[in-house]
C-alpha cells in the first residue's frame, strides 16, 4: 500500500459510493472504505475529515465555478459570467463520463438527512463563494447576491433533470433554464 | 408539575435559549433545559425530536409566511404577495417585543454548527412552502421559485440587519431589501 497515491481521494470517493449504494450510508464504516479503495485508514482521514465528507466533492464545484466567473471576459455583465460558470460545469463536472456516478450519488444524499445537511452547507459555502467572485467582478449588491442566487437555482434545476436521463447535454439545460429565470426576473 | 402545561412550548424554548447563551449548546442538556423550564424531561421530548430542534421555531414562521402568501388579495402579483409575507413576519414574529430574544437565537445558531445545519434545512422546507403557496396562487414556474428565492433573500438580509440594532421596523427593512432586488433582478 503506497503512503502516497495520486489516485486516493478518487479511489476513496468511487469506493464510498459504491458501498453506500450497495449496503447503505448508515451501514458503512470509514474502514470499509478504506479497504475497498485498498488505502489505509490512515489515508481515508487524510483526504476527509470524516464520512460525511467523502461524498461532498470537496470544494472542486465550488472552484470550478467561481474561477469560471471570475475568468468570464471584462465585458460580460453578471448573468453572463454566470453562463459561463454553467458551461464550466457542463465541461468539468457533469460530462456524459461522469453521469452514472453524479446520478448515484445524487439518490444517496437524497436518501440520507445527514449528507443532505451537509449538502445544504456546502450549497451556502457555494452561493458565498459566486457572490465573491460577482462582487470581485464589480457587481454591486444586490446584483451580486441575487446573480449568485439565480445561477444555483439553474444549476439544481439543471442536475436535478441531467441526473434523471443520460444522453442529455447539462450547459444547455442550466442555460435554458437560467435564461427562463431572468425572463421571469424580469417580468415580476 | 403539570401534565399539560399551555406554556410548555415556549417556556422550553426561553430555557434552551438562556443555557445555551450562558453555558454554551454543548454543554447544555435536555434535562437541565427542562428542569429549568420547571417542567419534566418526558415533556421536553413531547415538544421537540432532540435538543438541535428546541431553537428551530418549530413550522410558525413557515406556516406564516406561507398563510399569507395564500390570504392575499387574489388581485396581487407574485412579488405583493411576498410583501404580504414579510408583512406578516414584522407583525407577528420579529416585533420589538421579541427582539432580544430573536437576537440571542441568532447569535448562538451562528455559534453552533449543529444548529446552522438544522437553521439550512429550516430553509430548504420554507423555500419550498413559500414556492407551493406561490403555485396555489397560480404563479407559474420559474416564476414561483423565483419569488420564493426573493422572498427568503430580503428575509434574511433585512433580519441580519434588524437582529443587529434594536428599534428597527422589520417590515420596512424587508420590503425594502425586496423592492431592491426586484429593481436588480428587472436590471439583469
Amino acid at each position: 500500500m503506497a503512503r502516497w497515491d495520486p489516485n486516493a481521494r478518487e479511489r476513496l470517493e468511487r469506493a464510498a459510493l459504491e458501498l453506500f449504494v450497495h449496503q447503505g450510508y448508515d451501514r458503512t464504516t470509514v474502514a470499509e472504505i478504506a479497504e475497498r479503495a485498498g488505502l489505509a485508514k490512515s489515508t481515508f482521514f487524510r483526504h476527509f475529515a470524516d464520512k460525511r465528507e467523502v461524498l461532498s466533492g470537496g470544494d472542486a464545484l465550488l472552484r470550478l465555478l467561481a474561477d469560471a466567473i471570475v475568468a468570464a471576459p471584462p465585458g460580460a455583465g453578471p448573468l453572463e459570467a454566470a453562463g459561463a460558470a454553467l458551461a464550466a460545469a457542463g465541461a468539468h463536472a457533469f460530462t456524459a463520463e461522469r453521469h452514472p456516478a453524479v446520478r448515484e450519488r445524487q439518490q444517496v444524499v437524497a436518501a440520507n438527512p445527514e449528507l443532505t445537511e451537509r449538502e445544504l452547507l456546502k450549497r451556502e459555502a457555494l452561493a458565498t463563494a459566486l457572490t465573491a467572485a460577482l462582487r470581485e467582478r464589480g457587481v454591486p449588491d444586490p446584483a451580486a447576491v441575487l446573480t449568485a442566487e439565480l445561477t444555483l437555482l439553474a444549476l439544481r434545476t439543471a442536475l436535478a433533470h441531467w441526473a434523471a436521463r443520460p444522453g442529455q447535454d447539462f450547459t444547455a439545460l442550466a442555460l435554458a433554464e437560467l435564461a427562463a429565470l431572468r425572463e421571469a426576473a424580469a417580468a415580476l
